[in-house]
């Protein structure tokens, strides 16, 4: 069934009814279905935003990717932008949707379900947004807020010269995913299997991040949205430091060595230090909080800030150049 | 000079340095350039917040609209959004824009200008979003948060029966300008460039608004911005109730019906019915309230609440039947 037989107002209609209504949110007031939503936030908490857009043929490929794991994925990406502010907590959702034509409503109805499903896991209600015509493929745009103390936020800015760095979980997964699909490699079992999930469906590390504030330890923080290595730039010239990374402490996963093992132009190294869209968190803290930080699991230290105000790799001891950079929009 | 001469970490600090920055908001705990933004609301508000999406070819064509009215609009459609909610402060915006790899930096800059020209008339800020390519056109997606009073929140439900209907300004006036553009008109003197304007430059309604909402009169409210029709069919559907409205008696500007004297078959009856774009507000209320609402200058009484859960048009008191029913996207 194409969005045609529907309409505009039978789409609108049919989102509200199957996803608008069934979570209950206590703070919320005008939910969708009208010109704007409308909610009270918590007492003597700050409101917290962010907006990502996914573009097709950008970001993602329809024939790589289905519409339950694009949903889940857009939905995703900007639960990590929350994570990556200390302790938040997510609340809701504005969901613009371009859509073309010939678009199904099943595929539309998958890609709610994919979206609802992560936003289930954290609480996050979609009340509103918008639904248009889109001559040239599929565009999504996710706005999430949410609410934080402010005791509980942090920056990229606010690391500090001696302060060691920090990633979450592993590097280069959803980077050798990528390789996968671009090899023409959509499913199989085992490490691929592993690979083009971690791509497909990444997770926010909201719990972690919370856990990580309330340490009071974190001096600064960032997803890895865009790899490792432009988290880096971005926290030194947020913070006015520099960084030292030892390239063999950066966290690569069993599968993604597999990879590397099968193809011989796969490379962990580039993978896990430019590769994007692992939406693990990148941070600072003082060698004061070594030990406590290293009684928590899931996370390793691998460098420290620097003077320099520039990002330097080092791989056993030796200086070693990173060229590629992620990826760049323009 | 093209984006890629800036690159996309240029073009982020670009445009935080030129637009995000200028304006104090007191309220901005972190502003544009990490994850997320972080804002105190005023104690008691509401967190108010829509999201339009504004896709090339579907809304707008880069060749009849400049990059600085296409900023103007795309942000001036959602603080309609705004005002359609009653007494609302705007205060904060996320853009979102897919941009395609031919972009030029003063196209970018023009727009940025235009979103920002207007938000300086409303307070707003803008605080955030992301910048990406897009392969297939430009894609604008705005969100807007803004604060309100709960006493002060006006839903499309609430319209009574007996209620009276009116709406703000003069309608047909944007659908007048879309109508030259298609004829190959993208400029003139007097009618032309009233109704180029309206189509181009929409003036969103808040204070309108807020003065509406202040009588506590008003049942309920929406923007025009589907058309006249459609806004009446959604406040009946949400209220539960019908309408009935005198054709006679809704405004029409003196453009608009100089454009008619001229192209024969450019219909002010159709443009001002089903025309969308306006972005003048649609509003009921009782009977008791009409002579306080018609001292306020600049609204119109055009009909009255009915049971029917239908909307019915008479024209000098002759049943006529509308047979278009504005955009839709599918």
């Amino acid at each position: 069934m194409l969005l045609s037989s529907l309409g505009e107002f039978g789409l609108i209609d049919r989102i509200r009814n199957r996803f608008g209504g069934r979570r209950r949110a206590k703070g919320l007031v005008i939910g969708m279905g009208d010109d704007a939503f409308a909610a009270r936030l918590s007492v003597g908490h700050l409101l917290v935003s962010t907006n990502d857009i996914l573009i097709e043929n950008t970001h993602f490929r329809r024939d790589w990717i289905s519409p339950f794991d694009l949903g889940y994925k857009a939905m995703a990406v900007n639960l990590s932008d929350l994570a990556a502010m200390g302790k938040c907590k997510p609340l809701y959702a504005l969901i613009g949707l371009g859509l073309p034509e010939d678009t199904t409503v099943d595929y539309v109805d998958k890609l709610y379900t994919g979206m609802n499903k992560i936003g289930g896991y954290f609480g996050l209600k979609i009340v509103g947004g918008d639904t248009v015509l889109s001559t040239k493929g599929v565009v999504i745009s996710v706005t999430l807020i949410g609410e934080a103390m402010q005791e509980h936020l942090l920056t990229r800015a606010g690391a500090q010269l001696g302060d060691k760095i920090y990633v979450t979980g592993t590097l280069g997964d959803s980077a050798g995913g990528l390789y996968l699909l671009q090899k023409g490699i959509r499913q199989g079992r085992g490490y691929i299997d592993c690979l083009l999930s971690r791509h497909r469906l990444p997770e926010p590390r909201l719990s972690l991040a919370a856990r990580l504030t309330a340490t009071r330890q974190v001096t600064s923080m960032i997803d890895s949205s865009d790899g490792l290595n432009v988290s880096l730039r971005l926290i030194a010239e947020a913070s006015g430091v520099g960084a030292r990374i030892d390239i063999e402490k950066v966290p690569v996963s069993r599968a993604l060595r597999q990879l590397a093992n099968k193809f011989k132009d796969a490379d962990p190294l580039d993978f896990s230090i430019t590769g994007g869209e692992d939406y693990e968190l990148v941070f600072t803290a003082p060698p004061s909080a070594a030990k406590k930080l290293s009684r928590m699991a899931g996370i390793t230290a691998i460098g420290t800030i620097t003077a320099g105000r520039h990002v330097d790799y080092y791989l056993n001891g030796t200086p070693k150049k990173i060229t590629t950079g992620g990826y760049r929009h323009f």
